[in-house]
């Protein structure tokens, strides 16, 4: 059965996120004034797994392989 | 006072997702089957507003203006 996985990549803390302050720049520019702002990264993956354990395992090893830098990223995984 | 609002965009339904398309073939390469992926960007901002009423309002504005591309995307707006 396909089992529904939301995945969230973001930037540990303490990195620098450029991009992030490039946006609260522009926002700045617009008479926006925000006193945080932080990205992160969606995925939502439909797998074929038996269980949500199983969809889980696979979503953590598809982070720790691909999706996600461990050096950089923390991510978390919510089984819908 | 200081509001967070948690900011959605994603790809409108059937607008072409190629960066998608590349994690899913890749994921497959390593033996990952999805049987759907989306990508979405999150970006949490720390507005300083008065009511939930107006940081939603401004994060609307925000969007509409700069963060999303109302052509190809939408958006979703959660006052945390």
């Amino acid at each position: 059965m396909t089992i529904n996985v939301k995945i969230t990549i973001s930037l540990k803390d303490g990195m620098l996120d450029p991009e992030a302050r490039a946006i609260q720049h522009a926002l700045s520019n617009l008479g926006y004034a925000t006193e945080t702002l932080s990205t992160a990264r969606v995925f939502n993956v439909g797998l074929d797994a038996d269980s949500a354990e199983t969809a889980e395992r696979m979503a953590t090893e598809m982070c720790n392989r691909l999706l996600a830098n461990p050096v950089i990223h923390s991510y978390e995984i919510e089984v819908i």
